[in-house]
């Protein structure tokens, strides 16, 4: 047996998606839509507080294509916060007009990979905590999809020795690493917890950048021999203004 | 034809999914909806009466995502009391509000592969029968998945001798042991009951453990080349007063 | 071009999986409701008429699990007759409250795999006609699962000769009979018909020998190497008294 | 680069495949009911004069099983005489009663595999006309089934040599010929079309043998490593008098 | 790692394929039917006035048989706009009686492999902006397909290097060449932006031309060895007077 890797775990994530159901939306009266909006507002606003107190993030996004309308994706110290907030959604007025699409569990990761050998705790390192529980920033643009390491006959990611495993994760990085300061990447992972082994969510204020990324990978071994994708999902910011635009008929 | 393994059997299982149809549930009348849940929680006490009693024993969880809202696992001594407990929970009136999702059908299994040499009948045996009717526990977490042994082309777990797989048997066991009173497991056969060869249920209070664990075996050769997976599914204890507030609108 | 397998085929198949709208059901009046299964009872009595009179035979089982909530597999002389009685079906009045969830078109079969040589014209021996044209059992458990005959790489099944072919399968046969008087099994060829190559029906007393059987199977190098299995359904005995019960609301 | 296959073109298809939605059709009014009848068998009508004077033609079966309720296949000079068909019938009183569940768009085709040497233009030929441009039988049956030409490692039908995949459709339709007189196939191309590279319809009078011959070509090398199936449809003949009866509750 | 090929890219993309719901349409009044209409070609003029404006494109097709009833192709200079085309569709009053049936995210891409040499910037280019900002053509017919390279065992695109790649992306750049002026071709990508790799749509007024094109491709070795397809969809040209008559009822 390979040697397994190992990782360090932050904070569980919940990537949301639905549709709006924009027939029953627009058969409400105008009335109860308002109340349905400022509720769901407030619930946002909720979400902004645990965001700037630190105590968890999350990132409201609209979705391009019939894939979804939206993606809430929520950040919490527990999985339990999460089923809560999940909960709190499904009761608000406006889930009874949304449609659920997608969603994916998993929990912030860093593997040791790329790590240095040190002493140190680090989970008390500031540069990995402020990795583990990122506050999620508000880019103009989110790209969100899951994957898994393949293992199919000589192209199995979890026969490959460590040494292997590792040199190429680094040469993945360094792809990565050229993209800095353009792309936040957000690696979760997901085994036992949703049906790929992890989840990918970028940000970037150019959305080409996405592309350019990913397709940049492709070429490198890691990606074009082991790397198996899900679904692929893009979408641009809702901030309180553009969700009320959003929302309006 | 290589040496077919042999099990011993347990209890009959049954993991019912659904998805709570909120919009509808919030349309009922306090009243209706009031006598909805007190049926139901008596539906549920009747099943603690038996998990008591050792005539059975269920799991109840919220699943955090889209999967389903929660899971019902329902173990009985035959096919035909979960078939009546089905249509039990069917009838009730909360039923009319949930959207079935997935389920399973299997039974608990214990493999020859990790078994000594013994003249005694396992059935007899104390450790043998309480893995075998198993108490489930009512750990914080529960994780389910299917899955299946792989057969295609070099990769064909039932054309290996016996002994290849009692030894890659043997070798998984050994990292399972390494999580013992954290992760509680159940492995429970399905071939000819439902569509992959195994359940797998797992019980924790650290939900953390159930990533660690599947994570560290992937690496092993029996799941890097052999294991196919189904979807996992993920969720949190759900006892009476938590089922209270999580039907309350 | 390896010879090709030559069959024998005896009465058309229908598998007709439905589930029950519980919800619509339990809507409707008592006296409609009543109504239509009277209506309903009548229909399976004349299945019973035809079970009788050896024109045709059926089984009616409760499906455990979502996947459907009971199995009608109807036998006719011809596929007209399959036509008319799922017609008929779809009349009904609880065919309302129903949703097909799964079907399946066949014929039963014989191969000459495991055919001896013999001048007799084979549709006038009484042995196998009763294979051909079976009286269904009312056993208290059945299980159904299509399945095909891999055509993948070197795992080609339509590419090996006769030879091994008719070798393989008389050792696979060796096992079924080792289950004589345990579990009774129907064979029927789907190729032109549905979208495997064949529906394979088990009828036991005992739910678990369906597990010992094909799971002892799937060490058998036609089955490890070449079978290729499609859902699987399990379900319990629908007498009258027990259809009644079923759907009493 | 191999030789690419050439082929020759002729009527349009479209298949569409539809069930009933029984319990809203039981629930119109008698007169709306009869009303939609008259409708729709002056629409058949309708396609039946075209069928007469050769501008197209038409096939209407009931489908067994829960696939569909009944196939209508069309053929038209031009893909926008089709797509006039479809949306005729969409606009339908019946069509309201109806679920779309499957549909094929392909061109009637005749390769240049089977072709001999000649100087004539092929589309003046009576013989070649006929099997472009079919009259559909009325044979008693019908099956249909898209199929795909297998690419994957070295079962790759498009880098196989001309020669190679003349000498192999040649034997392939050796075995065809052998079931003339009883079955009657028309193949149509749909690259660029539809999911599939072709579609398959065959019509006989007697079902077993769309059975016994897709089960010998299944042994031909060139089903046995190269043909990859969709789903398999078979029905039986709707005339005038079997759809006014199909159509009664 | 092979070198990774660089692209051009041009103008957003998005693919919406919508069903109409007929049983809706027809129930609805007159008038609101009628004022609908005439909102949504209004909308379909502000396309208009864009296309013109060249400050975008837009192709509005009927689709043949089930998978959908039309296609509306957008093109914008940003991701941000086609959301907001993409929302204004969806508050229409029609959209209210359409089914989403699939969409397509992706980008007019020009990728290097058949670039000369050149140390002009591109995006001056009169040539290459005419590709990257193209003015979609009012042909008869559209194709689309969305389609990957293959990554699977020894066919794998991505470990090619990257001269191996550009002869084979040349060849089949030639085949292309051969359909000049009967097909136009729109290559998007769509890496990190849908499900897929690429989208491509193709214009012709005689659709057998598509057939043709894509058939003679698929021996190629790049579309034999690599390529492979998601849905294919067809239909034809929808002006304001098919719309019209489309819509009638």
């Amino acid at each position: 047996m390979s040697a397994a890797a190992e990782t360090l775990d932050g904070w569980y994530a919940l990537h949301n998606f639905r549709s709006m159901d924009w027939a029953s939306w627009k058969q409400v009266s105008t009335e109860e839509r308002t109340a349905a909006v400022i509720e769901f507002l407030a619930f946002i606003e909720e979400l902004n507080v645990a965001h700037e107190e630190k105590t968890g993030s999350h990132a409201f996004y609209s979705i391009l294509g019939q894939k979804a309308d939206f993606m809430l994706m929520t950040l919490r110290e527990t999985m339990d916060e999460l089923q809560q907030l999940e909960t709190q959604f499904n009761k608000l007025a406006i889930a009874e007009y949304t449609i659920p699409t997608y969603s994916y569990v998993s929990v912030v990761e860093l593997s040791n990979y790329l790590a240095g050998e040190s002493n140190e705790d680090p989970y008390q390192n500031p540069h990995v905590r402020s990795r583990l529980y990122p506050e999620l920033p508000r880019s103009q643009y989110v790209c969100f999809y899951p994957m898994d390491k393949r293992r199919d006959g000589d192209d199995n990611w979890y026969m490959l020795s460590m040494e292997d495993r590792k040199s190429m994760m680094r040469s993945h990085g360094m792809i990565g690493r050229g993209y800095a300061g353009k792309v936040k990447q957000i690696i979760s992972g997901s085994i036992g917890f949703d049906d790929y082994e992890w989840g990918v969510t970028l940000f970037a204020d150019d959305v080409l950048q996405f592309k350019k990324l990913i397709y940049e990978m492709r070429f490198d071994e890691v990606s074009a021999r082991f790397a198996e994708f899900g679904s692929f999902f893009v979408g641009t910011l809702l901030d309180a203004d553009k969700t009320s635009e959003f929302l309006k008929v």
